[in-house]
């Protein structure tokens, strides 16, 4: 199976075979060739150049990119698309001034869909994540991780990350899975939290590793939620399950998370809008990735994560979507990409690294995606016609994916 | 020409005919009817009511809106989407953190919309506009105002003013024309910026008026643009021919703008970023309409308009996309909903109403147009299957428009 994409205005975000990430100033440093062709076999990208060095070339599907950017496709590697029964009700008591954690103290929030989840039907929550997922994918995402953490019980947590098993098997997209039992205090431990986080390294982690069914362990790391001390306990735990740590730290406040999971060893550490100077610092003498979450800031009105202070001093930044019902009810990722540059003032180059090959390694997968790389996988978008690269994140209310192509294969 | 739409999940937008605007919390009054149904009549509503009193009905074309939101279309009343050429590269200079005013004052901003419109011919001039309106039609618009300004020559606003004709006559929307001719001045007056008020007023509106192509003068009063004096000039000449006040003021300074608005009759005074509580108590003891822009603040990074205490104060806000290159590339009026629940605070409702019938009174259309009313033109927005209505501004990076219908007709 071989496709032929030809006379491409942009062929954005090539980088060599071997880069994992992104630091700093290398944000900037995808390479980029107007003007351009790029075959892909079998789903892998077999060669690209420019369209003055291509020859004859035999293919099984041609896609005309005259005009348009192609870039590598999206890795949204935060998401909780899972879930019951979207949230506007408490998007009204927002505009009337509460604030998330008050939203949270009256038993809305991460509860509210925990109620509605506990009564949904696998069947009607594997639909409705469906849905989500796809929409994900006709705006350029083709690597999603969903977490668990609307359960809050055994029952539901599995019941949750069955309904992520079944989205592998049945997207085109590759779907990682996160175990995040710790989210918030399931209502059968309140006033009970250490019970609670026992009740998920005892019983939940266990049977989650047991099953196979997430390859992350993820803790709400922050004021009002789990303290770093609970945190360690769990990744603790979940990584003597294989459970690699990828936690929520530095939403609410500067309050242990980043150090925490520096400490053990977290593929990333994601939200950071409270970050301050010391979390940037351990962040720069770490391997673990910052991801922020602009559709959090942007739709429950916290402050954006430093993102360009974090460039500034050398850090892999990753972006990604958050979606969920609460705080961030969007997975549109050329949505991120001006956020991105409109609110993080990152360049459309650096939004652009954060959310491909940063994203990737943010789920440990950059080596094989995130890039424009031969021998890297053909998960790429085509633009429709614009005039440049920066006009993407620029032209902010437009739908501008022509195709998602997803291992080689126009979705 | 029957439209019949029926099983209406809910019908929003609902007032009685002969109200012209809503002012501060009569912003959250209009009716909503659940499982409804609507009748249009050669393109004007006609009856609606209950599911359970529709009888038998004949029509030409049926709607089935099960599970549906169905509310008037959007008036907007404040855009500039004749212009040739994007300014991404303008974005770059503020991503790196030049001011609106630095970007203008090195001769990017209007002026370079001005040098590229000065060189691109009426045809293509049209075609990228129709292109923009067209979008805006699908994101629900069936009204649309377009300034001129790119042009700052006699014969450039002329040709601009042009095009909005050759929109008004060729596309489904309504199409109102402002002439912006004081926008900023053009290169030939440089340091001369009275001789250009002079040729605006001398020159400028005769042409403009006696060629009968804009119904409303424009100038952008405010710092570093036009004084309140050389405002106070221009509206009483364009008055004069015919002309009805509709201003900028206050987006980068509160500089007077409202005042020599209220003064002059303005119909509406638009922006309002820097709006202070004495421009608000102006505002409450006048006619004139406060528009605020929030795709300006938002791409901008600009303060959002005070439009929360605006309504506390009694005010009828209405909510314009400001559609341009420089400050605001986005014409997608759901988006706007978004912003004016998110960033400024207005229930779905109020947004509703400043987007609706608010600003169908910005452009002195509101006896026809902007709610559901018999009697009114069917000017109708049916959404996608939402839980809500509230769902509609909350779900922001959605395509939630099933159809805009614009005179009765399905577009």
């Amino acid at each position: 199976m071989r496709l032929l994409i030809k006379n491409i205005g942009t062929l954005a975000g090539i980088l060599p075979a071997d880069v994992l990430c992104l630091r700093g100033s290398e944000m900037n440093s995808a390479e980029q060739l107007h003007n351009a062709y790029l075959v892909a076999e079998d789903g892998i990208i077999a060669r690209y150049g420019s369209m003055e060095e291509l020859g004859e070339e035999e293919a099984d599907e041609v896609v005309d990119a005259e005009g348009r950017v192609v870039f590598p496709a999206f890795c949204d590697s935060h998401s909780h698309i899972v879930y019951a029964g979207s949230r506007e009700g408490e998007f009204r008591d927002k505009i009337a001034g509460m604030t998330y954690e008050e939203v949270a103290a009256r038993g809305g929030g991460i509860l509210n869909s925990a109620d509605r989840l506990a009564e949904a039907s696998e069947e009607e929550l594997y639909e409705a994540a469906a849905k989500r997922a796809w929409r994900m994918i006709r705006s350029g995402a083709a690597t999603l991780e969903i977490k668990s953490g609307y359960g809050l019980t055994l029952e539901s947590e599995l019941k949750m990350l069955r309904v992520a098993r079944r989205l592998q098997q049945t997207l085109p997209a590759t779907i990682k899975a996160t175990f995040l039992g710790a989210h918030a205090v399931g209502r059968a431990f309140k006033g009970r939290q250490s019970d609670y986080v026992r009740h998920v390294c005892e019983d939940m982690i266990p049977a989650v590793a047991e099953q196979g069914i997430a390859e992350f362990v993820d803790v709400f790391c922050d004021r009002g939620f789990f303290t770093p001390e609970e945190t360690a306990e769990i990744l603790e735990r979940g990584k003597r399950y294989g459970l690699r740590p990828k936690i929520h730290a530095n939403e609410l406040a500067s309050s242990g998370g980043v150090q925490v999971g520096i400490r053990y060893g977290a593929l990333s550490v994601d939200h950071l809008e409270e970050a301050n100077e010391q979390d940037v610092k351990d962040l720069a003498a770490s391997d673990t990735i910052p991801t922020v979450l602009p559709g959090a800031s942007f739709f429950s009105n916290l402050p954006f994560a430093p993102a360009r202070a974090m460039i500034e001093a050398g850090l892999p930044v990753a972006i990604a979507s958050d979606c969920n019902p609460g705080s961030s009810p969007s997975g549109n990722m050329m949505f991120l990409w001006s956020l991105g540059c409109i609110k993080m003032r990152l360049t459309p180059e650096e939004a652009l690294s954060a959310l491909t090959i940063n994203g990737a390694a943010a789920l440990g997968l950059s080596a094989d995606r995130g890039a424009i790389s031969v021998g890297r996988r053909a998960d790429l978008v085509v633009s429709k016609p614009v005039p440049s690269l920066a006009y993407l994140p620029y032209s902010f209310g437009e739908e501008l994916v022509e195709h998602t192509i997803i291992g080689g294969k126009i979705i």
